[in-house]
């Protein structure tokens, strides 16, 4: 239809007049040499921004397990989970999930993304107190655009709280009609501004006022707690959450997304939601490697503990090297840079000049004014790949926006 | 929250005294038996009900590309698209999709669900004619729910056509505002009824009605069309639909979903759909997966004659036994039971008693007195499986239901 490519063309040129426009560089992900990815033409390149946080997509375990599921069981389940595509692997990993966050039963969707989503607008769209009484829903500021889907899908009454503020919070959770169902929705490690909510004292408000709590531990999972189960296992909070949601896509190194929370939630959850029920599910051989994995990782002390050295050791890298670093309080270090088109550039140079790869962050995935790098350092980043870094980024950041630091 | 597990708890009981409460049954599929599955405790099951249709899941090109890709490039991509989860296996399958449907450029998203969701509600959201016109949606009555949570998602003003109705679609076209846009949502293959639409009557109102056509071949893909193409191929339709829609996860036999049309529409997806841009990419094994089975698809002419050709036998053997199946022009193969708790007890019985699996299909997935069992024979079923399948079947539903057809 004309008049729609029209409008397609004229918005993609506006996108690209505001230097916003988006190419895919395509690197192949290699387990021979990760974080070293292979272009096209053979070259390698040193990628700083894999959400493979811990390596765990290499790990033999993984491999071994889903390449073992392929020859078993081929290379697709065939059918939604009641259509015959439930395997036995599909439900050992449920099992695991809910045991890794202490809770009673979990539920796989076929991505983070979907498990927000769907979680969300399908508990919000009920009428637990009643039909006058819609739920009010306390998102914090920056929750991710999946969260934010799933709300806005919703008939909630939602209130947007400032980022990690508590006061803010509280003076909204006053403000609301007591007798509505309420829901807090929030997530523990916000990947681009890599800071951490406070999980307990949103457990506090929420106890006070009697909300249900929804965390989103997607960039925790695997990382943190001794065992790997989020800043809530770490925080010693997770049976104070109703709902923790997360990936199966980044620590754990495969892909598909999940809920964990009581028997009978998730079974609602489990029974209703359009986005759970009406889809295929997950391959098996993409539930083994995530079982395998998330195994290996509740043992795997000293994965999270080397995952941690690094990004410290990267931090006080920049800091010495007068680097406009983002403060962070989590495994991410992100690099200020506050334009479109210069983070694009600096990406760029890195990747031509110096053959490294950080992506630039631009709106609308952070506002404008605060485009970032953003580092995520792991386990397999040397001392050697960081002077690298170092080196590079001070030739190509101007003193002056270094010094201004 | 206790108000909100309670209302979970009421839900479920309400849903289990409506017969319709569902339990998934593990089985896990196997290459080296398929359609027969394993269950828990070692014995088979032979599966009627996989949307792995031509048996592609278990193809040994298939089998080979993913534990291949998984080798070398890991069990998952550690990125968005945007954030190093690009391979040069994306940008391949995204080709040959397009390829496939005659289109231009093709874009992959983790599900099918996920890309008519995304794709629906990011065109619906435009207002290509400016904002006093937002768009008029025409979709089928029998639409998957992936479809309708776009649809919904988004501001259009939606009118239901009547299943496969081409008076009614256009008496709702011409009573539609000539300067808004337009856009008609439907399937080819509708899986549970097992029709196809008139594909070439539809593209002639799009025409006269200046309506942009979207196609879900979900369940055609693959099986339909000299390569594959779909029903838009067989028909010769395919440059007449702007955008046409598939899954990776039936009959190519992995798991992902696509769209595929012009590259400033797609482009323009590519660019905005918030379902599209925060998740992370399929896994490169999953893309390689399906690429191999594609490439073989398109040129194993064979594989979907003989598809349809068990199809045709099924369907001459129900017909001899007096089962009351539901007509179809398609490679699905219903069987009227029209009762929910009884659509449950045959296909129980099937199960206990004959080792045979196919699903019961209940509301909300069909209305309420058109519940079935639906049997998808593939190109592995064999006309010894059909006789038992027919003995059974003749054994456990009533001989009144049956003259009754
Ligand atoms: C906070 C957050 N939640 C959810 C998701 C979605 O998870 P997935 O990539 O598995 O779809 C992401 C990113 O991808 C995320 O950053
Ligand atoms: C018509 C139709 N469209 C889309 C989908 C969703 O595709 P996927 O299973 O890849 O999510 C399905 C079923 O699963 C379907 O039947």
């Amino acid at each position: 239809m004309k008049v729609f490519t029209d409008h397609c063309r004229r918005s993609l040129e506006s996108i690209k007049e505001q230097g916003r426009y988006r190419t895919f560089t395509a690197l192949q992900k290699r387990v021979d040499s990760f974080p070293y990815y292979v272009r096209p033409d053979g070259s390698r390149i040193l990628v700083w921004s894999s959400n493979d946080y811990i390596a765990m997509g290499n790990h033999p375990v993984a491999v071994a397990a889903a390449c073992e599921a392929a020859r078993v069981m081929g290379t697709g389940a065939g059918g939604t989970r009641n259509i015959s595509g439930t395997s036995p692997v599909h439900d050992e990993l449920e099992a695991e999930l809910a045991s890794l966050h202490g809770k009673e039963a979990g539920l796989i969707f076929t991505s983070g993304y979907v498990s927000n989503q769907a979680t969300l607008s399908t508990i919000l769209n009920t009428l637990p107190c009643g039909p006058a009484h819609s739920w009010q829903c306390f998102s914090d500021a920056k929750n991710h655009a999946s969260m934010i889907a799933g709300i806005k899908g919703s008939r909630a009454v939602v209130s947007i709280f400032r980022h990690n503020d508590l006061d803010h919070l509280e003076s909204l959770l006053r403000a609301a009609p007591a007798e509505a169902p309420k829901l807090i929705a929030f997530e523990s490690v916000y990947s681009m501004d890599a800071d951490i909510a406070p999980l307990a004292g949103i457990c506090d408000l929420a106890e006070k006022y009697g909300a249900m709590t929804y965390l989103d531990e997607v960039h925790a999972v695997g990382m943190y707690g001794p065992h790997g189960g989020g800043v809530s296992e770490r925080d010693g909070v997770a049976h104070r959450i109703d709902i923790i949601e997360g990936t199966l896509g980044k620590a754990i190194g495969a892909h598909g997304g999940y809920v964990t929370g009581d028997a009978d939630v998730i079974d609602f959850i489990r029974s209703t939601a359009s986005g759970f029920i009406f889809t295929t599910s997950i391959p098996p051989m993409t539930a083994a490697a995530a079982l395998a994995s998330i195994r290996h990782i509740r043992q795997d002390h000293a994965r999270r503990a080397k995952l941690f050295e690094r990004a410290e050791t990267l931090k006080a890298m920049f800091d010495a090297a007068g680097l406009p670093r983002i403060p962070s309080v989590s495994h991410i270090v992100p690099l200020h840079i506050g334009e479109a088109s210069l983070c694009k550039a600096v990406s760029q140079r890195l990747f031509d000049e110096f053959g490294m790869y950080a992506t630039p962050i631009n709106y609308p995935t952070v506002p404008r004014g605060e485009e970032r790098l953003r580092f995520t350092p792991g386990p397999l980043h040397t001392d050697e790949m960081m002077t690298a870094l170092i080196d590079a980024l001070s030739k190509i950041i101007p003193l002056e926006r270094r010094r201004a630091a």
